[in-house]
Parts: C-alpha cells; structure tokens; sequence
C-alpha cells in the first residue's frame, strides 16, 4: 500500500478523514504512524494529497487531508478482454488498477464458457475492492471503468462507448509487434484500445468482425503466455510507448 | 499445455516415450487423443518435435517421438532478481519460463528479508517443475539456470558466471525507459542482464554498487508495481524489443 486513497464518504466538512478498516491497520501496523506524520493520500477519482496523522487508536485513524489542485490525468488505454477464468481475472483486476487503464471491457466470446459470467468476479463490490488495491499500490486514485460485454458483435457495431483512437487486437496470426504498428501512425495521443483473446484464441469470424471495425492485429512472437501473463505484458509496453510519446 | 515436454531419461532406445503422471491426463481428458493423434511434443534441453500416440490407457500414454535437427535458439535475456516475498516468487517461476530467460539470479539485498532464502520455493524439485510448466505454456524446451546469489557484492565483483552483453537495473530513480537505453547502443545481439530490485526498493550503496559495475538504471514511469507485475513488464518489453531487432 503506497498510498492511502479516501473515499469521498470518508471526508467530514472540515476535511478530515476517519478510517477504520485495512488501511488503519497498515498505517499502525505496517508504516507505525505517529500523530503528526504525514502520509501519502488520494481522493477516490480525485486528486493526490497528504494526510496529517491526527488519531491512532485500535479502533480507528483520523487524518486531516490537504489535497493537490488537479487529479492525476486518466490513463489512455482501455481493454477488451474476452472473458478469461474467473480464479485469473479475480488476480487480474488490481493488476490492471496498477498498470493504469481507463475502462475494462469484459467480452463474450465463441470460446469462452457461458458459466464464467455467473461469478462473484463480475460483481462491482468485489472488483471495485480489488482495482482499489491495485491503485493504493500504483500512487494512481482513478478507478477504471468497468463494462461487461454480453454480445461482442452488437458492441462492436453499436459503439455504445467512444471507442476513438487507435484499436489493436493481440493474436497469434499478428506478425507485427505493437511497438511497431504504434511507431507508423501519428495519432500518438489518442486513446487507445487494446483487445485480448480467450485461452485458445479468437475464431476467424471473429478475426473478420474485429477487422471490419479496423482493428489492426497484434503478434507477439511464438510464445504463447497465459491471459494474465499476456495482459500484464501488453499493458506494459502500451504504458511505456506512452511514456515515449509513441 | 500447449506442448507436452519429455524427459530424455523417459525416451526408450527405440524413440517411444512413456507417460503416467500430469501430462498422461492433459493428453487423455483434455486433448482427448486416441491412437494415430499427433501432438506437439519437446524434449527437455532438446528440440522441438512430434509425438504419434500409440497407446492411452488409464494408466499411461505411449508416445513415438521424432524431433527437430536442432533445439529452438536460448532467450538472451538473464534476469538478476532481489529475493522477493516466497508466495511471490511461486507464482513467478512458470512466468519466467513462458516468457523465455536464460537464467535466473535470486539474489540478496539489504530490503530482503533473511527468512525469504530458507524455503521450499528454492529448492531444484520446486522450481524445476514450475520452470517445465512455464515452457509447455509457452511452447520451449529450454530450462532457464537457476542460480541463489547469497551475497551480492561478491557475485557482481567475482563475475563467476559470464555477464556480457548489456547491463540494466530496473529502479524508480531511473529516468529513461528501457526501450529508450536499448536503442542507443548498437549491442543488439548481445545477452541482456536485468535486475530488478526487492519491494522497497535497493538501497543507495547497492545503486552505486550496480552503477560501479556497468549497470544503467532504468525507470519505469511514476507507478509502483508489483514485483511479479514489474518482472513480467520487464521481460517482456525486453522480449519484445529483441522481436524488433533493437
């Protein structure tokens, strides 16, 4: 937990915080926080701040919340990601929090089973708790957005979400990295969508629906990875083209 | 397991192979291979190839192997890892060996705890079967080299083993990012070393310890991941870069 991240709720009018739970834990047990120390703090879809130690008692912390002008600007990747095993998604969600993305869509696809939308994984509750942590980890206070996808097809024409900017698809049949299909283009500023297949991959139907919505295939050699393993590396290197302005 | 990997202690002079344990159950519930099947089959250190199923049994599949004149090229990249957290590092040997390393340096330092060295997780018949697990994931053959570096200091001073080629230590006082330092040199097809730092980071001496050995720190943007999330981005970016020649 690199940083203590407050929920709106949490904040009294004289801006201070009250907190009870496993984060007053971490500031006793873990950074032994007396009254007086300042901690690294965010708002929950707000800015960053600091938050004096007021209280520490076994029953809760009170901090007094100063916080910056501006909050940290969204990531600019979002994913598609054909619904994977409930037990490596349940892994995956602090995990995107961390890496930054701005909007996770959750797809159906031909080889996904039916059953594994029918989980405690897909309920806001559980997620929003697991892209919280994700966030405490990574010093970021927004929370990505989640949407699960029922009929890839339908979402794919309807648009319902502005899905401007560039679209890569990651598949075997891709032979140019992502690297190299970022560095031909000049729109290095727009968002960006990333789509992930299930294990087993994508159907040529659907290979063909993806392309008539001009997303360009992505190869990232002969290895095959896992879906977590994979999305933790796509992710990444989408991350530092952005920081090289690619 | 997209490939199922063979012992050569397990191939009989007349090039069959015999299979009882995990590998036996993925051919026969989930490949559902009868007779005449051809699987894609390794050898462990050896060359890729092509197992015709002869017998399924409850008990055992026999397989006839013929392989590949040559095994597929070693991955150049080395990782040199501060010992992280056991239940961490678990989870982290199968990603290691589906994202293709040479070899694995568990390392000591100042932030890690001295309890981390004395677990199962080290010992050859742990992380051999994990490293196995990782390449028929990943489609290789080759076990990376796992190599407990008990003092630092000394291993970097010593060089028992072979460290050429670049040097890279991952920590958040790095300014450029790795693509970035990758594309100045013109090494490009030299081995790779990178190092990555325990949770906590490396101390101010072992920086300077790394630099004194040619090590140029990198960075990796202002968010703080994981070390299993941060090993995966690494490898792979590292990965992915060799794809692109750079």
């Amino acid at each position: 937990m690199n940083l203590i991240l407050i929920h709106p709720d949490e904040l009294t009018a004289d801006g201070r915080a009250h907190i009870s739970d496993v984060r007053a834990k971490h500031i006793r047990n873990i950074l032994r926080a007396k009254p007086g120390k300042k901690l690294r703090i965010g708002l929950l879809n707000g800015p960053l701040g600091t938050g004096a130690v007021d209280v520490v008692s076994p029953e809760k912390v009170v901090l007094t919340c100063s916080f910056e002008a501006e909050p940290p600007p969204r990531p600019s990747i979002d994913i598609l990601l054909a619904m994977p095993r409930p037990k490596v998604l349940k892994r995956l969600w602090a995990q995107f929090a961390a890496l930054g993305v701005g909007r996770i869509f959750i797809t159906n696809a031909e080889k996904v089973e039916r059953c594994y939308f029918d989980t405690h994984i897909l309920k806001p509750d559980f997620y929003n708790a697991r892209l919280v942590e994700g966030l405490q980890q990574a010093r970021d206070t927004l929370l990505p957005e989640v949407v699960v996808v029922k009929n890839l097809k339908q979402f794919l024409e309807n648009e319902p979400f502005p899905m401007v900017g560039r679209k890569r698809l990651a598949d075997p049949s891709g032979t140019r990295t992502i690297f190299q299909t970022l560095e031909d283009d000049a729109e290095s500023t727009s968002r960006i969508l990333l789509g992930i297949g299930p294990e087993g991959g994508w159907m040529p139907s659907e290979l063909d629906l993806f392309r008539a919505h001009h997303f360009e295939i992505i190869g990232m050699g002969s290895r095959i990875l896992r879906t977590d393993t994979a999305c933790i590396a796509l992710i990444s290197m989408l991350a530092e083209a952005r920081r090289m302005g690619v």
